[in-house]
């Protein structure tokens, strides 16, 4: 599974561009229409993901019809693969 | 399975990081929207749990509005680890 | 998966924690909101469960708003695995 | 997979269970709140079974509020192990 | 998984019961309700099968309240595994 | 995986039977009621399919009760195996 | 997994033929009714996919009937791919 050549080569598993976002700030879809931000601390190949600093984002409408977010904060957490639909990585700049 | 590393490197692996947390106090969110509370007192690579003294938690708004919460103790449970959404892991005062 | 240290070592495998309940009376809640109560025959890795003298649980509210239990005898089952959602063991001086 | 101690040992295994109910009366509840009765004639370790003279069974409350029970033969099934919830065994006098 | 001692020793995988309703009409309930008919024409451990003329079930009660059957004609469909809930095998004077 | 034996025994897998449609139009049921049309292009054993010049169909009743069909056109897709229940081979004149 | 005859034999795997379009604008439906659309930058044989730029895409119909598409943008993301349907490849001339 430890891939030798990340430096030569481009990666080609999609599951090894996690690795550019770790210790930075990442967005994570899961199932039942769970958002979470998180610092991420670490991953495996199931997408098993730890996460420091976790908020849990709920959107809503407000009664103007805007787009609102509240939060609640979950601290450090490990979420299991299974339920992640997928991950926004950081952007470069980050 | 077995990580000889631990003093010496950061793991790696999200499960890893629920070793700092056995013998303490963590959250669970479980599928069908459960939540337990309860000391960690082992896992597995497939998030199977065992937990002393836990609680399951239910929130709901009262009659103001507030949201309130009741649990049901639950005693020592075993808990499969594929209903497991994710870990609040202990803090490091806790 | 045989584990030989079981009387040296606190075991750390979740599953292994239902040994002590061999034999005892046990609670299992599975998924689709069952309940079931019986005395553990045995267990396997994937949580199957062997029960003798099983109760399935039903709970409801009476015209006063008490909860109240019904039961079903079910007498000596084999639960798959899967279903499984958590497993309240026995307590000690059951 | 084949034990050989079964003579010698009490079966560990909540699928060796099963044994005893071969060639008897099985009843067996299945996801999708479906009810099976029928003559157990083999089963493997993923729960998949063979029921001769099945019956499927439907219960339904009548008129006066007394559950009552229909059923529709099947004949000689092969039920996949997956949609198994579980199995009741038959009694050692039947 | 090929097993030598058909002839000898009575079969004890579910699965193996599939044999001989090779080239004979089965029934298959399905997830999700469906219902086909179809002559077997091959089958494997996953309970994939292969099937010949087949023809979709559709009940309903007309009117009268009589439980009607319609089909509709497939041909010849592989139908994946997971999906089946239970094969009705053929009869021995098929 | 490769049987070599195809000209001379009848194959016995299920998924040997889509050899036959490789480059003929088939038709797709997938979970979730899609269905879907298009030239057989490749398969594998989990029954992930590449398809060709693929169409999604969509059934519905007009306002006289006749039942019609619409299609939006996908192209080249690559289905996911775990979601199709099943698929209607190519007749042999196709 | 790796092929050493691409260049001499047509692929046969469904998986095989997303290599044309890493690079390019593909479409990926989702369980629970998503679609993305997005820069193909890697993939594996679980259908991970790792996409750039990617958009989700909202259908929806306005006032006068006609369907409209807003879209949502995630940026570089990996999708997990037991929750894709279908995936629609680039064509040649993209």
């Amino acid at each position: 599974m430890e891939r030798r050549n990340d430096q030569r080569n481009r990666p080609q598993r999609p599951i090894d561009y996690l690795k550019n976002s770790v210790s930075k700030i990442i967005l994570i879809k899961v199932k039942r229409n769970r958002l979470f931000r998180g610092l991420l601390g670490g991953f495996d190949e199931h997408l098993n993901l730890y996460l420091e600093g976790t908020s849990q984002l709920f959107e809503y409408q407000d009664e103007d019809g805007n787009i609102r977010e509240e939060h609640e904060d979950l601290g450090n957490i490990v979420v299991r693969g299974d339920n992640v639909i997928f991950v926004c990585l950081a952007t470069p700049d980050d």
